[in-house]
This record gives structure tokens, C-alpha cells and sequence, in this order.
């Protein structure tokens, strides 16, 4: 082996080792979301509670999951939720779409476009009592938003719905049958 | 007992076995639709696949969910869809939301009103071979529609989807990760 050719064996062991490093950090960004609120590993399974759109800066179209705990208290009626709830919010960017339009009879048709991102909700009553008894978590493409003040946005914004409707438990969505 | 009101209470008797007759009639043909193609008693808990908005004379949102067959064809773009496959389709009226809009910064909200109709699509080659390998069905408050006419029209909607993109298998929904 050449003396050049062994530096840049090195230069790749070396950078092999670096990018090892930062997917090893960011796994462990992954995993260590502020507030402790992790994205479920199975949520894209859990049971549809309803769907909705958003115009104005989110312009998205979104469906709300549950999972098994969430989904009995939505059919059950059941408020404040029990802790061990977990709610999901998907949102994808809200699209015309052209080829259903040449099928359909005008244009009508709207489709999930892109993934905007990921919120989670979890109702843990003496881990998030500061926050009426939920966590929030916010995902992009799987990883958690770590900006502290975006998540004491989703407080704030569900403690509104506190003063219009006190028995909602701070959860925006119903169950859709 | 009087002969008034003997008649009377026969009179009951006969109607309570009329009625009872229409339930059981009603319940019968819950459970035979046109083309055999029933509502999955579980189909509330499926997966999603994915939302959307029709807007024209629908004006609804809706999500379409799959059995494990189906999801499982969607998640690894497998075409055409094996036997098996069954793609449901619920709609409800879209509506502003107030309350959202009262605590969200402009009026942008939009949810989820009451039910529509469920559609619901199974694959099976042989049964349904007239129709590209597809049965329709409609179901509202959970009872089939009997119109031939309009499951026909579903195939008719579907086929020309076909022209556009012969590649889908008749299917309209992508699945939204």
C-alpha cells in the first residue's frame, strides 16, 4: 500500500467513525425528546378518532389517532381521560388533486400531500400536573422537535379550550363514528 | 276486559308481530347487500391509509381505512391488490368549527360533522372479475344501500381511473406514512 493511499484509508476509517458517531447522536436525539413525550413505535396502527382540516399558515389535512386507552374514553364519552391516553395527530399538506379532478365530475377532489409533521399527546396526571395533566411532543420525519418554546405553544393553545368548553379535558378532537 | 278494549289488545298484538317482522326484515337486509359485499363488523378499528376532501355536491372529509391484507399491499406498493384486500371509505359533512376558530388565530378550523355514507371495496378476482377484481358497497347509519344503480356507478368511477393510471388497480388512495 502506497503511503497516499494508506492516509486515505485512514481519512475513511476516521470519517466512518465520525458519521458513526453522529447517527449514534442522533438515535439518541431520537429518543431523548424534551418532556420525555416519545413517538409511539406502533401509532401508525392505533384506531382513527377523527379527521379535520387546517387552512391559514398550516394549510394541512390531518387524522387524530388514539390508542387503546384513548380510543375507550372517546367511545366511552369518558372525560378527564384516563392517565396511560395517548393521542396522535398526523398532518399531511392539504393538495388538489388534478388526476382525481379529471375522473370526478368537477374540480373537487383534495389529498394528503407531503407529512408536515407529528403531535403527540400524552396524559400522564402527575408527570405533566403543570400542564393539566398532558405531555406534548412534536415529530418531523420521526425525530422530535426540541424547541421548548414550540411545545409550551401546544399548552398554551390547549388551555384556551379550557375557558370555552372545561369538560373537553384540553382535547380538541371528538370521536367520529 | 271490554269488547273495545279486547280488540284493542289485539290490535297491539298484531302490530307489536308487524313490527317485529320489519325488524327482522331490516335486519336481514343488513346482512344481505347487492354483490355480497357487507360492512366488516371491526372495520372501525382498521388502519389508516389515508384522509381526504371532496368538495361539490360530497362537501365532506374522509378517511379510508384497510384490513391487514389491504395495508399491507399499500405499505409495500404492491399491485395489484391480493384477494383479500378490503379498502373502507368513511365520509362526513365538513364543517367550520367556532370553537376551534375561537381559539386558533384567524377562522381556519374544520372538522369532522356528522356521517355521510361508508364505502367499502373488496378484492376478489374470481367473484368480481366483471369489475376489474372489485365488489362495491355503500352503507348508511350501517345498513346497505340497495341501489343497483348506484354501485354500478362506483365501478364506472373507479374504471375511468384506469385510463389515467392503469397501474393502480382501480384505487384512488395512496397510503400517507
Amino acid at each position: 500500500m502506497s503511503k497516499a493511499s494508506g492516509l486515505a484509508l485512514i481519512g475513511s476509517i476516521l470519517l466512518l467513525g465520525l458519521s458513526a458517531g453522529v447517527a449514534a447522536q442522533r438515535q439518541e436525539t431520537r429518543e431523548l425528546p424534551i418532556d420525555g413525550v416519545r413517538l409511539p413505535a406502533d401509532y401508525r396502527d392505533w384506531t382513527l378518532i377523527s379527521v379535520a382540516q387546517e387552512k391559514g399558515r398550516n394549510n394541512d389535512i390531518r387524522a387524530i389517532l388514539g390508542n387503546a386507552v384513548a380510543v375507550r374514553a372517546f367511545r366511552e364519552g369518558k372525560r378527564p381521560f384516563p392517565d396511560g391516553a395517548i393521542i396522535v395527530r398526523l398532518a399531511w399538506q392539504h393538495e388538489s388533486s388534478p388526476r382525481n379532478d379529471r375522473v370526478f365530475p368537477a374540480p373537487q377532489s383534495f389529498v394528503a400531500g407531503l407529512p408536515t409533521n407529528v403531535q403527540v399527546s400524552v396524559k400522564d396526571s402527575q408527570r405533566y400536573a403543570a400542564t393539566g395533566g398532558w405531555g406534548y411532543g412534536q415529530f418531523e420525519d420521526g425525530l422530535p422537535n426540541q424547541d421548548r418554546s414550540l411545545l409550551q405553544s401546544c399548552f398554551a393553545c390547549h388551555q384556551k379550550l379550557e375557558t370555552i368548553q372545561p369538560d373537553a379535558d384540553l382535547v380538541f378532537t371528538g370521536y367520529s363514528r
